[in-house]
């Protein structure tokens, strides 16, 4: 293989991360086309869902890969044993040190891009981790690296015809009108419009942006917000010269008819943009975080604890997380 | 025919409500079994749409209907001349009247459900209407009458294969987490229990609790309604032995696995339940207002007042709407 690897992260290895990146790469290595991978990690956790090889180093990254053994690069040994389904904070500095190689590697240009599996904020925060959450932890981990673009991490998701970009993300509902603002949602715009044109090779992205209320305030009679902080912020894109709508009320945003009308929805808050993507793509849904440096996408689910090591886990999600990098990386240019 | 007919209102003249009410009955009056349809309004405006037979008085109702006319009970004239796309409060004595006649004659007996074409409450309110919306108004004219179950207004829709209850409806979104209360979710799931198992004669329904917060507030650490108020509910609500589970993310209740698993959802806010019925069912969703001493049903959508007239209107959820009202009558055996 000649093309750079994307490099997976291995995730909690209590979870259901290494049993999906080896089964992704199964999977793919089926195929023919399929991109180079490389899994950040620890090759013992690794070994116990797929034959490895174990990489000398990053400097073997330029070099061929074995087709019938995953490859892995040491990133950080596990100190205590791995019980799947059994989060440990023993293992924080092996899962924060997949992450970080990956991050290195992807900025020296390295590898293409990264896909992380799933982690648990709690067993990380018993261990001393401070970040708000993955995205943010890479949004730190990449702060001092240029960026072609707005920097600033958001969350895309994308699933079945439908992509969601979310003006806020984990608050509690009662916070979110609050934390919304015109110029953060301007800001937001140009980003999403960026990343469309850049990310994915679109010449004139159509975004729609949902109201907070219900019937997005119906005039104002049902919330203020659309008048106040949405629809100026619509209006100062709409003059840069952007093909941005709304705001529209967000129950007819999401049915066939209309999704065939946008390329990216932006959505307030996390459920406006998350129920309808999870009603389309349940379990193919891609988290892709805009505003970095480095190409990233993630499966669009969690750890899952309960159901890790029993053969359980679907890699749907991971495998699209995966080919969304790879057509990032490549709309990009990245070889 | 013999059964008794449902009333249609004609809803805002100005609006679709005529138009969709004749291309809804020209559509059941092609059919063998159509349920019996007696439109409440002005013949003069039902007359612009469809051939009308003009009921003599509410005693022509138990009689038989002419097949190939609109049967038509006068309930009051429009006093200025309707011109379609522009509502005028001069219409609101006639919009009413409608509403007021349908509401007498299903608690006497004479109808077996109402049926409820659009209403919009801009021109009502211009000419002094007072009620928050229209199915509060029917909660005012039905209050003095007896109630077979627990009384009050509630918005369910439903769609596809989705049934939803809202526990706030047309409130900004930074008022709802103060709106929701125990007692109230309570008296709603008690509610929606009893309308699932008479109207819709379900013997053991399975109703879901969708959470307020992102992933129902994540063990407390982004909102705390879940545990406060909404778990509560559903414990008293399961301790009455009642099959109903909550709350869960509301991600991950509405798709196809997720709907095998309920029959109904209890949203916390508008577009909770409005955002996915609405992409399961945008042409064909039927508003049920449950809690009244009445059958009463109602499109999904307003008055469209920038298409009537025009023949570009579908009666694809008013004719939902009336097969749903005739399904729900016959559940309560009213023949």
């Amino acid at each position: 293989m000649t093309a750079r690897p994307l490099a997976l992260t291995m995730g909690d290895p209590a979870g259901i991360g290494p049993e999906i990146v080896a089964a992704a790469w199964r999977r793919l290595s089926a195929g023919a086309a399929a991109p180079a991978l490389v899994v950040c990690g620890d090759p013992d956790v690794m070994a116990a869902y797929a034959p490895v090889h174990l990489l000398a180093g990053p400097e073997a990254l330029g070099g061929a890969f074995p087709a019938d053994r995953l490859c892995v690069l040491e990133t950080g040994r596990c100190t205590a044993p791995v019980v799947a389904g059994r989060p440990d904070p023993a293992h924080a500095p092996a899962i924060l040190g997949a992450i970080r190689t990956a991050v290195s590697l992807a900025l020296a240009g390295q590898v293409r891009g990264i896909v992380t599996a799933p982690i648990a904020k709690e067993p990380l925060y018993k261990a001393g981790f401070t970040s708000p959450g993955h995205t943010e932890f890479l949004g730190e981990l990449t702060a001092h690296a240029p960026v072609d673009g707005p920097r600033r991490p958001v969350m895309m998701l994308a699933g079945g015809d439908l992509r969601v970009a979310l003006a806020t993300v984990h608050a509690p509902l009662a916070r979110v009108p609050g934390l919304l603002s015109t110029q953060g949602l301007i800001d937001l715009g140009r980003l999403v419009h960026h990343a469309l044109v850049r990310d994915f090779g679109m010449a004139r992205p159509r975004i729609a942006v949902a109201g907070l209320n219900p019937h997005a305030g119906e005039g104002g009679s049902i919330g203020t917000e659309e008048a106040t902080v949405i629809a100026p912020a619509v209006a100062a894109l709409a003059a840069e010269g952007l093909d941005v709508r709304g705001p529209a009320s967000a129950d007819t945003l999401f049915h066939p008819e209309a999704r065939a009308t946008h390329d990216a929805v932006i959505c307030m808050y996390h459920d406006q943009g998350l129920i309808p993507l999870k009603m389309l793509a349940f379990w193919s849904g891609v988290n892709i975080t805009l505003g970095l440096p480095v190409v990233r996408t993630s499966p669009d689910h969690g750890t899952g604890f309960d159901i890790a090591g029993r053969g359980l886990a679907r890699a749907d999600s991971l495998l699209a997380a995966i080919a969304l990098a790879d057509s990032i990386a490549s709309h990009r240019g990245l070889a």
